[in-house]
């Protein structure tokens, strides 16, 4: 029987998906072994890319739908059921991210999750039981509540009128109204992808820490977070949650507080979920060798990128399997990896070139390359 | 006891010596296997690096000596002693090569050989007795008449006077005096490092194939043919060699010829002539493993290349030695050398990149990428 190959990479970013990659690796390993065993398990971590990859790796389904942009324009986004049709995935991005605005209309302020709301009360209406939720990318400094707010929920000023969508408004919340929320909601349940642990408010917070690369002055990021504190303060008030100091409640804008407060939720790493929707441990289990890679590999792949959790996994179900990483780009340190379950790390690019031409030739270049690794194993 | 390794590369040109390659090899190698004993063999194939590696790997020492440049004026122009002390090696490029003309100035009716002649001489008088002469790169086509002019022939027209130098005035050839040739010419052994096998004249010839690369018209072209086919017609008629049709004659602007009529030359292909000089074959007796490598490797490589040679030296010394290839730039159907000895083939490019921004990361990313192969052969 032919030796077994489980091919385990991210997505090359704007150059290949992961289940790109992972056809490139079998072409390459092939023409070395002709009798090899490829298990294609295309990855992610949570991040872009990470809905297409778990639909390539269950079978499912890719959906689309029309909901509100964080500018509050409609905008397409699109979502996964994986192939078990009763899992979801949503990028909150898909619907919120940050490359729906310009240098000119980004605005912290009145950016919204709305979407990301629309998003899910889509999936609910479905029949879905469970929602995988990668947050990050986001163009939002909003608490949640826009997305919130697609899901029945009211927020009310003083007057009981509803607040305008985006964090720049919600240092007027009086009110949160729970009784027109979405029948169904609290029995999905909301696994959320985020490798962030940073708390809402304060100098960790969502509005200082990101606020800025989202378009926030000076001035704006002490509005937001004078907003969200004051926001956390009413939930805590009024339905008995703390959100303020949780790790992870200020990912995207405080969707992850959002999240918290208003759905059914856990936070989670986002390879760490990848890893188990993949069934990437059963599939390496019969393994020989595994091959992982990514767009980039760097010192800092080890802080929780797909190749490391990828090679953990590996070497914890076979501490003899070897694990071989490509990489478009091998950046510093990347001997670092050597000690973290990799062994061998071997760039794909045949020599200098520019960019936009090597993003083009992604396929050749990973296949080439898998060649002369499955030559050596032999 | 720690596996050896035979490290046979050439030199990546503009970015590193094959000994520095070995250098950076050995550095890679060592990170993964410390207890690996790597021997150095710096490569070539003839042409430019062949002196520079042929001293590394005999530990010789490299001469320096001004002559007559191409164009009539004077260079320095380095050349080798081996470390037996009795063998030369010179690059007729090192002399008269096509880097001492310009755009302006090149103009094969009067570029000379005679620089050669005058390291060939130095040679002679130093009491070497065998000189490895690589012939590639010329900016000639004299039929090596400069050359042998340095050695004591006398090239002279009709009324006795002395030709000027130069393939442009090779028609008035009436007479070639030999009455002071130096002493001990013909004791001393020429090899002749060239892969061409271009006959001396015609569509095949010296300067239709590569006079215009020297900067000759169509009509200079059809000068110099003309001129070396009387040439070898005196040569014959007055010393009895036929030179006309000999496989190689054709080099650097017939300096083939040249070395043939006027010396005790033989022709060899230059990897050949390396591979013995470096004793690459006994020192690959007892290698598990074979590193070998160039600046660029494609399909072209199994024509004559340096690491073409040196694995099919490994695979004849032991069919089960794995060769592994490392070069800065992959070219078009690498593929084809997997069936001519090589195992594997690795690009050292890190990622998108400038061709002078690599050259002068080389050695750390051959260190790199051969740390990886290392890894998957322990």
């Amino acid at each position: 029987m032919g030796k077994v190959f489980v091919l385990a990479p991210d997505s090359f970013k704007e150059s290949m998906t992961a289940k790109e990659v992972c056809e490139a690796m079998e072409i390459g390993i092939k023409r070395a072994i002709p009798d090899a065993e490829c298990i294609h398990v295309p990855m992610a971590d949570g991040g872009e890319g990470t809905v297409q990859s778990l639909i390539d790796a269950t079978g499912g389904t890719l959906e689309k739908k029309e909901v509100t942009g964080p500018l509050g324009t409609k905008v397409v986004a699109g979502y996964g059921i994986l192939g078990d049709g009763k899992t979801a995935v949503i990028e909150m991005a898909a619907a919120s991210g940050i490359h729906f605005v310009t240098k000119e209309t980004k605005n912290p302020l009145i950016t919204t999750t709305y979407g990301t709301g629309e998003l899910i009360k889509d999936c609910i209406e479905q029949g879905i039981t469970d929602i995988i939720l990668g947050i990050g990318g986001s163009a939002t400094n909003d608490g949640g509540t826009g997305m919130a707010a697609a899901l029945g929920y009211k927020f009310l000023d003083e007057d009981g009128k509803e607040l305008k969508l985006g964090g720049g408004f919600l240092d007027r919340l009086a009110t949160i109204d729970t009784s027109n929320v979405i029948p169904g909601l609290r029995d999905v349940h909301i696994l959320v992808a985020s490798d962030v642990t940073n708390p809402l408010c304060g100098e960790h917070g969502a509005s200082r820490v990101f606020g800025p690369q989202k378009g926030a002055t000076p001035e704006m990021v002490e509005i937001l977070d004078n907003n969200l504190r004051h926001y956390a303060q009413v939930v805590k008030d009024q339905l008995g949650i703390d959100v303020l100091n949780v790790p992870g409640a200020g990912a995207a804008g405080g969707l992850g507080a959002g999240l918290l407060a208003f759905t059914n939720a856990t936070m989670k790493k986002g390879i760490e979920i990848v890893i188990e929707y993949t069934n990437l441990k059963e599939k390496l289990r019969h393994a020989d060798y595994c091959f992982t890679g990514e767009g980039g590999i760097d010192f800092q792949t080890k802080f929780g990128k797909t190749p490391y959790g990828v090679a953990k996994v590996a070497k914890s179900v076979n501490p003899n399997m070897k694990v071989i990483a490509l990489a478009g780009y091998i950046g510093k340190d990347v001997e670092v990896l050597y000690e973290e379950g990799f062994d061998a790390i071997f760039g794909i690019v045949p020599g200098a070139a520019e960019l936009s031409t090597l993003l083009k030739q992604g396929s050749e270049n990973v296949a080439r390359t898998a060649e002369s690794v499955a030559r050596l194993l032999r």
